[in-house]
């Protein structure tokens, strides 16, 4: 079989882009360099994708995906970018993950996995999971999301989003607006940009739903730039405008959720004239008027390419390491 | 790679075959044209298939089954036929389908699967999400059964079953047994049915679900002959003979349900001497007694297998449009 | 296509190897023969796996996994096997197997699922519904689990892990400890092992959940040595220690549970100088302390790969057959 990055059409630059950790769990472990090889070899997935049926890069490889709560979006990018790279995939997803319910530890369930799979993506309700799934997998493992804590590929197809959208990173005026306590791609993106120079952050949301302590620190120790505000019009005023759902499932008080939920509704009629562009994790629910879809500025819908695009990056680059 | 359609054993009329339309949503946008071209594609896929182990017709292709509500027959149909096309699958199915539940529009799932997929089959309970995904989707859309609206690939595989079983299609004497008011296969096919010539229908069912005004205009407006009536025995007299499950989950009033059950039970020893097909669009429920599987009028497993012929002629036609 | 079994690195004998039978509902249907040319076929399939990127073995094959009730380590083990002999899968999953609660029967579904796939693996909560689905496919059928009846495959990965381990079958001292009553594996790997020459069993349980009749009539009938004690030291003193779990579900009396579970729990200490093999079907819920996974002794992981080996084995046997 001839080797992928053989053919004069496709240089791949392979040694050079190694990345140095077997497992990713979270934004904070990458440096900007990692970032940037991520950044470089999703541009390269894109290429690859549109000469079309080529060599798959993949074969034989297979990706278990676990999904303990479901995340329909999220997984089918996985296994999407799996399937695209000529690999294959099997999944656990939700309600038919038994073993959890039989009292099953998620270390047991890595060690096994372990014999099936060449490489895993696991969503998981409980914070620092992925750490202990790490810990014990002999195949490299990818973080997916585990509940309040990391979901790093989700930031890394935003950096690659506002990278496309802009043009560079360093220097960019980033506004952060919605559920900014609880939205954990809010904080993992603010890790990773924070690896630029000069990325000045704008915080808007009503006070309850505040930026927490762990951004605000990090962001001082770093000596980054930032304000906080509940003035929409400040995030209008930024290069990329990131809007977060409000989830109802985080309050307690549903009046309280009704209040703050129409808050933060951008329309088309306020990006009249501004050069800013939009960005969403989706799913929105009425935090973005579907009139601001045909506008140049939304981005949205292309981030789900990127997040395709940036998980084949980061299968690829983890399973060719040990080639 | 070798064309598919290079071999000398195996012509594919490409151009001459390709449908002028880019989604398939409902059988009332098909000519008989387009039926016809259908069904030929279908046999040359049987012909495919039995050839074996050729070249893959749709290497690298996704298809996209979203299922928001369970359909394990259909579901397992589109997959089998993708796979067997060469193609892959991704799946979200009924509890899985998470975004749903976090209240996306179906517009946006979408487009967002338009980022993943190539091709995107989808079941919605509610009437009209069909058209609603196709007027946003940019790679073809199959609906797969929409509430109580369409389900066009269904009515295609009871037109190539009938077909095959009889040899033709103008002409025949078809009749429905059944939940006429509720069935929505009867009504699908009942249209497509309606494109051949000379086709009769009797209409076999309780009066509280006999056919609805819809179709009973469509019949009225084309000219088309038929008549309704309680008499199973009016049915038996038929070319073929369209068994449909009466569903306990339309009836508010249980006792209704067990009264109407039983009325329209076929067994072995009515078929004696009788040329007439038996079709069925499955799960039966006990309105088919086991008795007549052996019967060579006995159509209804067959119909399982065209199913798949079906869906691969569908697919393999709406993706071979744009190459 | 070159065949599979041409190259010079794989030798393959196949005339020798083939099964006398197309479906794998129990162990009881298998003969030392048969038992031993699947394990041969497993050890083949290994070197297969280790030679990477060949062609192959089951190209355009797809496999159902019908999964009435959910077990996603037998799932994910079946269709990595699948996957790795380069077929394709199709799976209905728990909540999703929409058609069960529409009243199909089994025999119903496998005439349909016939018309998808070219091989079948079902687990279903009643027993004998193996038998019933067998008796109605065309295709291969694979019981992969029938409520308290049998589960085979499960069977022939303890022996192949017992074979590995210990390197010979014959004449082994085998405990088997926890819930005998409802362990449908220690029935099933009971009677397999009974093919077997000089092998001894030591059946440790509380009293309440001790071998049932079918068991020891099968032992006594058979003439093989058995014991059954409470003593979990009699355990420790054998070749093989096959621990299993003490179910929650089984006990309408919680507290009795609560009392019962931590009758039989193994820890490291116990192992100290002892040469004995611990096999575990997993998941366990406490009755292994994770301290004894470092040990040499700690079997129950490596019995997950060769799961999948066994499970590669029985497709490639039953659907080499028709070749």
């Amino acid at each position: 079989m001839v080797p992928v990055d053989s053919g004069a059409a496709f240089h791949y630059p392979r040694a050079g882009m190694a990345l140095n950790f077997q497992h990713l769990t979270s934004t904070k472990q990458l440096s900007r360099r990692d970032a940037d090889a991520i950044l470089q070899h999703a541009r390269l997935m894109e290429r690859y994708l549109k000469e079309g049926a080529q060599e798959p890069r993949l074969p034989g490889k297979i990706l278990a995906a676990l999904f303990y709560e479901p995340s329909t979006r999220t997984r089918l990018s996985f296994e999407t970018a799996m399937l695209r790279l000529g690999g294959q995939v099997i999944t656990a997803d939700g309600f038919q993950f038994s073993s959890l319910y039989k009292g099953e530890t998620i270390e047991d369930t890595i060690i096994m996995v372990n014999q099936y799979a060449d490489i895993i993506a696991m969503r998981h309700p409980e914070q620092g999971s992925a750490d202990r799934a790490a810990a014990v997998s002999k195949v490299p493992f990818i973080n997916a999301g585990d509940g309040p804590g990391q979901h790093p590929t989700q930031a890394l197809l935003d950096l690659l989003t506002i990278e496309r959208e802009r043009g560079k990173i360093d220097g960019l005026r980033i506004a952060m607006v919605g559920d900014l306590k609880f939205g954990r791609t809010v904080h993992s993106l603010t890790f990773l940009l924070g690896l630029y120079n000069g990325v000045r952050f704008t915080y808007v949301s009503p006070k309850e739903l505040v930026v927490p302590e762990k951004v605000t620190s990090f962001l001082k120790e770093k000596d980054i730039a930032y304000e906080e505000t509940d003035d929409f019009n400040a995030a209008l005023a930024c290069d990329v405008l990131y809007m977060t759902r409000i989830q109802q499932e985080r309050f307690t008080d549903r009046s309280e959720y009704e209040r703050l939920k129409d808050s933060y509704v951008l329309r088309a009629k306020q990006l009249k004239g501004k050069d800013v562009s939009v960005l969403h994790p989706l799913p929105r629910v009425g935090e973005i008027d579907p009139d601001v879809d045909a506008l140049p500025n939304a981005a949205y819908f292309r981030q789900a390419k990127n997040g395709v695009l940036i998980r084949m990056a980061v299968l690829d680059m983890l399973l060719q390491r040990g080639l």
